[in-house]
């Protein structure tokens, strides 16, 4: 698994601390302690598959005699109807899991499909698809995680690893360029600087300052043409602010080198896949 | 604040720690750290407020000198443009705080606002608007409390304090009717029990096992109907799967006691809430 | 094991932290690594054998090599002198062990025990024992969990899964009818309202508004026969107050359908149980 | 307080998020979020107090408004229907908060009582009462602290800070005077050896080993008094294993050091004391 | 503070906890709960302070009446004998908050000394002073914050928000500039590569493959004054391996950018500072 | 492992988590899952081993089918180029743990390595080479571990396990006397008082006190010397202040019982490990 094995564990306890108080008082009362079952996730719809370790992983630690075999990895496509994997183990820990390995794999495979959906829109322009931090607490990391098997690439991860000005940065320095500067003699040399820019004015100053990265914030599609022709290579551009999966297409044309987009992370739609019992 | 005030404060501390593994290289760098801001949170969209509580506490733990005077309270309708609360703080710890505030009171706002709508297709009958197990990792109570601002109520919290019997729990005694009775001899008196039913059969043994409530999983509403009618308050009836805003009034007109809706906490929109510093 | 692991390893892990700052001096020092021990459990007393698993798990976690032979499993019953398990490990891990693994154990078949013992004073009544939240800091699901164990049954689990409504809840709604149904209208369908009472003129207000649950609180054994002769089954009876095993069995006579008792958590008597090395 | 503050807090954290697992569906669905009221502790029977700080703390985290005046603090005595704090609070905080703080102050002054008891009953002799390593998980600290408000002393704490030793020890360095000799080489200089006998040539070997204490291990108050005698000072004298209230008197008459407890931790009888809303 | 306040409280409650497992024996048996004492820190040598805050949160924490005047902040330089901070507690908190708070200053100060002199010595050149991911565990943050205080620059914060392909990155691809490429079109934009290389011709190879960053490891001064004319400013370059404030003008003379320096924070030397109390 | 295997896992969680947010954007992103390696530790100069378990355990917890063959074990002396350790694993998994895992081994060898000169400098004489407290915040276990390994002694863990007298305990006592008698009263039997003195006086007073270790505080070595003399074995000796690896041996030869170094913990030189890929 890519994802720290750490936070994952520590992820599912707390999931599966939410789900189970105690004891299961439907399972622990009525199903004896080693009946085993057979059991597959299905999908329920045409997607990208993310979580499926994760999942996996919850039934693992719930029971030492978890077997499966993945038919799927995360980052697949899959078809409605399609077996992702066939697992068996005890019957009781199937069921105090099933819920907890579902939101974990519906979760991160919404948020894929919808990265790839985004991805297949940009095709054949320049533009890169990316995520933002407008995730859920504690959720980052999968999240993150999910906008990269969905196609996608990852922002910024948080305020330490990368600089992004806006207005209060530059105010409190007087300007675009001193801001730029004041920040490179600060900075370590693995960060990069971006400004966000509202107007062809404020461009023109970002490019003078020498921001490896111009957001583009809430720009017409022309406008964001007229800036990204500006610029020249001279920074990267990103377009971001109200990009739909309706208007993506268009805002890729513009020429700019990503598009970010808040709702991968901040408005996902659960893609259904189903655990059946054999 | 009704939620677990250990468990908002835990969980802004992992948001943060996401966000802020050592220094905010942008705020930290250029801000002052005495420079002060006034600011407020508004609302980009119609719908319900949730999270205002924890997103204040954001700030307050970051920054000592946070204060706030609040013109909405969660469970509040708001209106688009509306201004939600008025705030003041350090300029660097509103920066620093604004990603997580924001997220949180997102998320929770667009869950309250779903549920709302839910709940306004439901008067008129008999029908509660509930949510499911079908949560994300870490945060259920944030979720099962928004549901409850949006005017809905909450299913079982999890799988200790109420017993729902399905196939697998069923086929284990031999019938509803022996997993129903094995289950009360052992059940504390303050759990109720629910049969997952699929079919009128099913829905028969479940009101003769003296069933607390009966779900109705993935019936037309013509069936829902007609079981309703049979269970005549012998049980609650609980209307389950496939239901969302387009075709939820019409399932609460079959005279369920209960509609759950997954969509509520496992596909949230995030609801438009933005900070403008003055 | 019935108890979620996550909290079960996270039990174990506190008391061994709070057992081991760094190295066991005696055992570290002394005792060469790689010696093995055979060793048993063997019960000093009569009574109801709870914590096995968890104990066990105690010796899993710190000695990869550790393995054992269980003749008894929770909730069976154990005879003094009767050797309850075998095992097998290396002695500085068996010594490392010892003690939290028999605080665990002594504490929880003490729970079990004195829960048996009042299950069996009820024989031929109504009656059900229960536990109440009266549990110890952190223990409280090992502390249900062995109630059940001993044939007992839980009371609500925590403030979130049940309702119980006391003076200051009743008066703040102007009574009891109003409380209950103020709260019925706000409580999702799979929690349960229980209603205080402390004289047959509160008992004939709960029985009007509704309550699911009438705990009949401090009353005599005379009081309580009248009141729930009075209820004749609209509501279940709960005795709470001053119940011991000196007066369980006339308490159980009264035909109240629980008897709660605090003792059987916050006042163990740990039942004795040695761990001899061979 | 005396007691590390990190440690109370996230005590009293695991026990509140034991305790509500969102919210209060009681209090906080029908007592107005700002009522307020008085409330105190009272003593329900004669005893000696501890833990009060604690469950002061409990409210303080819980409600920013919450203010009190102690009549007693811990390590005092308190006679039946004395008031020991008054307290005035949010009303819902209160409620939310009682049961967690009654659970800490009652176990602890239960602790603090025996162990008082014990003390006396030593009285007039040489011996001291001191507490085990039977404690409950995660609750050490607690305990031994209320053995000390008891006016008993603590044994070590772990096995990291006193050195003990048994068979096991012994045998694998083939005598007792051996093994001292061989740990005294690796301990530090503030760490002491106690060396377990059973009989009187084993505390002959333990003298002539130069051990710091001697444990008389379940010997009977003739081979005790005997032994203490040989030992004349030679080394401190522990008296072990099964001495209770009724014989503690006629033990400590022995002339040994120290009398430990195991019941004094692992089984604690609650001390009475309500909770009283004004 | 620039540090993440909670990451900063969490280290305290460790270093607190593990100096403190239940009371101070010295302080809390014989110092009066509520006596009070002035004290100071003073340095004991010249250098630059570091962990100022973190040290003050000590006591804030401990004491609800602390309160101090700083005379100094962090990255300030200290002289011999001067004071610090003056501060006011209760002399039993400031004596079980003493250890931790100098542990931590001194630690940290101790590093921003360090790279003081690094970069004291690289004045004059172009290169930036750096660390490594050479921390201690649970000490990354403090210690990449120190280095900030003593005038150097951060490198990557870990592996997640920085490329560095080495040997076995780059056999895994086929060759430093098929590595370069295959990683570019997975990587964010906010993240930049680096190359380590240990000759001429890795260099020629890395530049080719468009770096960002080339590291020069172990070579001689003269091999990397010869890389980094080649390289031109076609990518940033940085001096790695066995520098030390014995040989770093030299290095820096090379030209090259970035100095990287293990030992700033795997072999700190405690600067001395004393706690006095008045 | 004699380290409380807990808090080890615990340790290279928080290092691992700091050294990989969500991915290794190098190895995770280039290397293929399955890619295996076999590796090497290697000494890098002549010291004392320390942390080999615990490196090691990085790797088994990052990679289930890891092995290894381990040449030498904690406390073993390695010379320059001695392989320590062969291993196999998953290169990316092998790449992940690398820097944790030499962080690890390195700050402990580093320890083991110092103490051992120490103890070499004292030979032939009484003194006992011991740390203190000053040790860095979470470290303390493996640093007071490494101490051992490398044939030093513990002084006392922290504030709990052992009495230090110093200036303000005595003076609230009203003199060392005092103090030492009202601890007694207090301290449990496992406990040992140890007095800082800083002149023949003190001592004087110290002993007739009857304390257990008398602390000889940044005095010349005559003056340690005359009161080694004086004290005659009444209680054991601790020279303390400025001593290092330059005057430690005229220190051991004053005839003390013990010599503490804050320098063995708050200084430590990382002791060079590299890894090396086959």
């Amino acid at each position: 698994m890519m994802l720290n094995k750490f936070y994952v564990d520590e992820l599912i306890k707390t999931a599966i601390t939410e789900d189970i108080n105690y004891i299961d008082v439907s399972a622990d009362y009525l199903i004896p302690e080693n009946q085993r079952n057979d059991a597959y996730f299905v999908a329920k719809a045409d997607g990208v598959l993310c979580g499926l370790d994760a999942a996996m992983r919850v039934f693992e630690i719930l029971d030492d005699t978890f077997s499966y075999t993945a038919y799927k990895k995360d980052g697949d496509e899959v078809k409605k109807g399609e077996v992702i994997v066939d697992f068996s183990g005890k019957t009781a820990c199937l069921l105090k899991g099933e819920r907890t390995a579902l939101n974990l794999i519906q979760h991160m495979s919404g948020i894929a499909t919808m990265t790839h959906k985004a991805v297949e829109l940009c095709k054949g322009t320049n533009a890169a698809v990316t995520d933002t931090r407008k995730t859920l607490p504690g959720l980052r990391a999968i999240q993150k995680y999910a906008v990269v098997c969905g196609g996608g690439k990852n922002h910024r991860y948080n305020l330490s690893d990368g600089a992004m000005l806006k207005d209060n940065h530059i105010d409190a320095c007087g300007g675009i360029e001193n801001a730029v500067k004041t920040l490179r003699e600060k900075l370590g040399h693995m960060v990069k600087i971006e400004v966000e820019t509202r107007n062809f004015d404020e461009v023109k100053e970002a490019v003078k300052a020498g921001a490896d990265i111009i957001m583009l914030d809430n720009m017409t599609n022309e406008q964001m043409a007229e800036c990204v022709k500006y610029i020249g290579g001279r920074a990267k551009t990103e377009a971001s602010g109200n990009i739909t999966l309706d208007n993506i297409a268009d805002a890729a044309k513009t020429g700019v080198d990503i598009i970010s987009l808040g709702a991968l992370t901040h408005s996902v739609k659960a893609f259904d896949i189903s655990m059946k019992m054999k």
